[in-house]
């Protein structure tokens, strides 16, 4: 956290920080190529944005770029709009309660947050014509010059914000609600989660500490035991996830979908739910682009597969074979290949990833995020856990098995080398190997991926600023800005240098270090305590990288944390798996099969591994009964608003006794009356053509005390029943 | 079939049959012990009846009992009970369109069923007094008199449902709603099962037979097919289910349930969703019972298991080693216990199943029954399958090793026979004795179980019936019976006299069936061709059952075969493991390994295990995915339902035009004004202090044409981007 107290955002005195001007969204606008398109554009943006009610400002940007300043012109259209936008919730069952019939009264019981309010703008900016926005979308067709759209930051919020985070240990629900009503549920659930998982996170951290120092490396014990917490934690979160949906008011609305601007149609069918005309692409096209998952997730495996096994291979000839010159400067080889392709190599993965995603063509934001997600998973999963795979499944028993092989790299080195200089010593496994390489992605690399993520970008916009200072010297009244405003447009072009914030990147690195502590944290226990650590600052800097790092994002709702989900299941159930693998090849024997496949029994690793996944899905089950079971506040909530909404609009529409029980008729009074008699009447009844045998039948006793006194008659001659 | 010509029932001859008189239920009254008793019993009775508008009158039923005819007394007073019952489905989210306010409308809309009418009365006489009922409960407390309660068959739609169904294949959609209509959701949701089991059939017993034929026994290829068939049915049938729900009205219907009578309570409490006090018994003291239920099936396998495999020693003993003398009797000895034993451990257990769910002590009618049903599918599971566990886990492979302790039997056996006549011959694993246990629980048993539930019950009753007529002769009018009713009332003594229908009975066949051809159906491909023929047969004679051989049922609502679901999931699962193991055994070598159990490779067996469990898993999720892609029908027209009733509120309530766009001002015409003209009136206002800043932020330009001037002008003076 270096370096924050310096950055002009936490400097109080500076009075431009305390308005916004009022302002909604900011639109940088850069002129790319040609100035008369960029004019015509620029033209074509203004009218757009007043047609649909948005005044507008302009400004100078930066040397090639404008700012210009949108502000909803008038309050009562905006809040027209919020309406409508409830009312949809309201049509699609997000909410449970009806919003009032009255606008003002709806607005005063729900005052309307910041995050509504913007959310709702950015609406109005981006959705199509028809649809009654302005349709500019950033980037795409006639609007490539607009850069970026975006809010600005409440810098007084943020100050307030980081201050209050950084000085106590357990974010309590109101700071949530807090994070909600400025950036929106779906930047509030990332921090939830986060939240939950931290608070998770002490009890494995505390036990694998405990089993550190009694249990050692390899204990089955701490590998069931996490096992379970990774059960738990799941299984509760689904729940948790639940209860926050509700909590605010945003349960199912991942069914309410933003359309995607990029999806292309092939024909038009009634939706079978609202009957309005929908756009449709064949879905059994796009499961054919689906399949190419298959070959997707293969190449990928294959490509990042190869990379690393070459490394690995180069990695034990030098550090455990080689014994020639250079060795020192040599071992770094590996690492120096590893740095250099693989976030190449990721980054090419990705880019096809959002290629084949495009090629799905999804017709929703939604949809197609998830598909995304899920590609990336894959990459993500492959390059993070092939090293250590590799260490624990292939080196570590195999490992005497596949030393001869790497004379290949000894027969190069000796084909350049004249002299004979190269001298090899004999393999050895190196027992520590696989906990080295644990501590190095648990430790090592998270402080590194701070740096990276916190004080890098810092250090970056410096240094770029420092270098335009120089460039502009001189010309440092070039904007002309009016001296009231010079500070105000000052900040703002700042904050249109920043870069987008995507809660993908930080759920990604959330979900792989779960992975970490579900797969491998039985090779080193104390894996929970250091992610503990960890994830306290992270929790803090990913803050920070909101409020200083970034543009303020767009408001967006959701329901959960989307397709993370599916990966942490994913992970929690390969984890009983792979620790119970891990734990059965290596425990016992601290160096392991010591190299010698013949010491593996593939019965007992089977067993074990087959032992531990059906006791894992046991385990799952019972924990899903049991929180099944304790009813979620907020679900029982929910069902509670229902059931009060109807029984209101019953008491409204039918009176207010219609729930209760109809009082039946009052009983006749019975009349003495023999049976002779009665039966007299029906006949008569019957003689006279007036009865069906129906009828006849139930008149013959009249009245409740008829009926008692002939069955108790027909008792007195009836015998009692033997038992 | 036979004998179901020579039924009464089917004789349309008889008058009788034709008219029910009117009666909506029959109490069926007997006088135990005390006629006192009896008599103060029947007064109550009939008062208890009177006071919730039924009427009733009293007949004469055999020789120590009375049959209590009941009419709900003004047809006005039903239809507000049965309109409550509506609204209260609606308050509880079953229907998702509230009941028309008019009730006369409402009735006009949706026509009441018989199945409707019926439960709404059965409700009226059995729900307790505070909640506006008679609260008469067979059997139970101050009404142990009463025998059971119990609705009149429609004859006419019986002889048409069975003649119908004799002569169709396929029975349609109509068929069922038919079944719904007369006698509720929870009975037709039992054939509406049973049909698509039966359709779905079709498949794997062609592939069955085409398999047998041209594969063999232990195919991998038609155990692989099996298990994917036995997913896609379990998916369908999951999705079907909830369809045939929103069809029926009755999806949720499980939300609200039927308190038991026999509930005892701990504390009173307030729900948390109607804000009414509820009666609540500790979790906690009900999970302690719960956890009786692990001993309980442990006791269960302990029991049933060494009863079992005494049977099989004794079996092997004497089938395949003993060669003394009678041994053609002496064979039989395994077959008599098991006949002897068997029924009566499972009607102990099953007793003590009843025991321990009545001590779990549930709120309602449905968790209780779904407790029950999970210790019933229990002890089902151990007696219908341990036989073939046995031969093919322990006999196959471990026979030779297990023989020589089947010695004990020739050395009792020794000590008996005085003479040396006992001879041993050297034992023999007799490769078909799977194969052969499979077809006799497969056809023989099927058949068997057909002639006991389907014939027996006539046979049974015509004997009772020539023996009452015998020890009756000469007082065949001692009932006094009117002449017009005689015919009328003997009907009604004789269902008086039938076995109240349990579904659970036939679902538990079903069930176990289904078991069978998941788990054991490798050993014998046409299993599930005797299968579909056997069910043809089966859903006929249980039709027959209803209509014939027992009371007409209470027509309770249910939204799902409930706790059979989970069973069915179970043996789907368990199928993969189990067939998997026994093809890993058996196939290749058709004499299996030989009962050398080092024939076996142990890892090889596992890895099949895992294998296919993992190939299950993944298929299931496939398959979950894809169906979750399909619309269901049903699902959808909720949706819509949902979407057109808030609409139409909404535009009742708030006028047309609030879910469209609302209609922004119009942009303001534009004047040309200079830029420093603007500049200077910003200025006055802040001069004169008229202005805070953020006023004059937006004062600069005014009007889009003076944006678009001023953007054009500084574009105009801008360098372009180098890109």
């Amino acid at each position: 956290m270096s370096g924050i107290g310096s950055l002009d955002v936490f400097n109080a005195d500076h009075p431009e920080l305390k308005t916004n001007m009022g302002v909604d969204y900011v639109v940088h606008y850069k002129i790319s190529k040609d100035k008369a398109e960029a004019e015509a554009g620029f033209t074509q943006l203004i009218e757009a944005l007043t047609t649909v009610g948005i005044a507008c400002e302009v400004r100078n940007g930066d040397e090639t770029s404008l700012l210009v300043f949108l502000k909803v012109a008038s309050e009562k259209h905006l809040n027209a709009h919020i309406y409508r936008e409830r009312v949809q919730d309201w049509l699609y069952g997000v909410r449970i309660t009806a919003p009032d019939k009255d606008v003002e009264n709806e607005f005063a019981n729900q005052a309307i947050t910041e995050a509504e309010r913007l959310r709702t703008v950015y609406l109005l900016i981006t959705k199509p014509k028809n649809e009654g926005g302005a349709g500019i979308v950033p980037k795409i067709g006639q609007w490539k010059d607009v850069a970026s759209i975006f809010p600005l930051h409440n810098h007084s919020f943020n100050r307030k914000w980081i201050t209050q985070w950084s000085t106590k240990y357990i974010l309590s629900e109101h700071d949530l609600d807090e994070i909600r009503d400025k950036f929106g549920e779906s930047v509030a659930f990332y921090f939830a989660f986060m939240q939950s998982y931290f608070a998770f996170l002490i009890f494995p951290a505390a036990f694998g500490f405990g089993a550190w120092l009694i249990l050692g490396r390899y204990s089955w014990f701490y590998a069931f035991v996490n096992s379970l917490w990774s059960i738990v934690f799941f299984e509760w979160w689904k729940k948790k996830e639940v209860d926050l949906a509700v909590q605010w008011g945003v349960r199912g609305v991942s069914r309410i979908q933003r359309p995607r601007t990029q999806f292309k149609w092939d024909h038009e069918a009634a939706d079978p739910v609202t009957g309005e005309a929908v756009k449709v692409y064949s879905p059994v096209e796009r499961l054919k682009t689906q399949l190419l998952q298959i070959p997707f997730a293969l190449g990928c495996l294959a490509i990042l597969g190869a990379l690393y096994v070459f490394c690995f291979s180069i990695e034990i000839f030098l550090g455990e074979i080689y014994n020639g010159p250079f060795k020192s400067y040599l071992t770094f080889t590996p690492t120096i290949i590893l740095t250099g392709a693989l976030p190449a190599l990721s980054t090419v993965l990705s880019s096809f990833a959002e290629k084949l995603t495009e090629r799905e063509n999804y017709e929703t934001v939604d949809t197609h995020h998830a598909a995304l997600v899920q590609k990336l998973f894959i990459i993500n999963f492959i390059t993070s856990y092939t090293p250590l795979f590799l260490s624990a499944f292939v080196y570590m028993p195999f490992g005497n098995l596949l030393v001869p092989y790497l004379d290949i790299f000894k027969n190069t080195a000796e084909r350049f080398a004249s002299e004979k200089t190269i001298t090899t010593q004999s393999f050895q496994i190196n027992p520590d190997r696989l906990k080295k390489q644990m501590i190095y992605f648990t430790v090592t690399a998270q402080i590194v991926n701070f740096a990276l993520e916190g004080v890098a970008p810092y250090l970056k916009r410096r240094a770029f600023k420092e270098v335009e200072k120089v460039q502009s010297k001189g010309k440092a009244t070039a904007n002309n800005d009016v001296p009231e405003e010079h500070a105000f447009l000052e900040k703002v072009r700042n904050e249109a240098e920043l870069d987008i914030y995507d809660v993908t990147v930080d759920y990604r690195e959330m979900i792989i270090q779960f992975g970490y502590l579900s797969l491998f944290s039985a090779i080193w226990p104390l894996t929970p305590l250091s992610f503990l650590i960890n994830n306290w600052v992270e929790l803090r800097s990913d803050a920070m990288k909101i409020a200083v790092n970034s543009q303020r994002p767009i408001p967006w709702r959701a329901d959960s944390i989307g397709p993370w989900l599916n990966a942490l299941g994913f992970l929690s159930w390969f984890g009983s798996l792979v620790s119970s693998a891990i734990v059965y090849l290596f425990s016992g024997d601290a160096e392991g099969p010591g190299g010698d496949p013949s010491n593996i029994v593939a019965w007992g690793l089977l067993l074990s591994i087959l032992l531990s996944e059906h006791i894992y899905l046991a385990a799952q089950f019972i924990v899903r009964y049991v929180l099944k079971h304790i009813d979620s506040p907020g679900l029982q909530k929910e069902r509670a608003e229902r059931f009060s909404m109807r029984k209101q609009w019953l008491e409204e529409s039918l009176g207010a006794d219609v729930t209760e029980s109809p009082i039946p008729p009052t009983p006749q009074a019975g009349e003495v009356i023999t049976r002779d008699a009665l039966e007299e009447e029906a006949r008569q009844l019957s003689s006279s053509g007036g009865g069906t045998p129906e009828q006849l039948f139930w008149l013959r006793q009249q009245g409740m005390d008829e009926t008692i006194q002939i069955g108790r008659m027909l008792i007195s001659k009836k015998k009692v029943e033997k038992n």
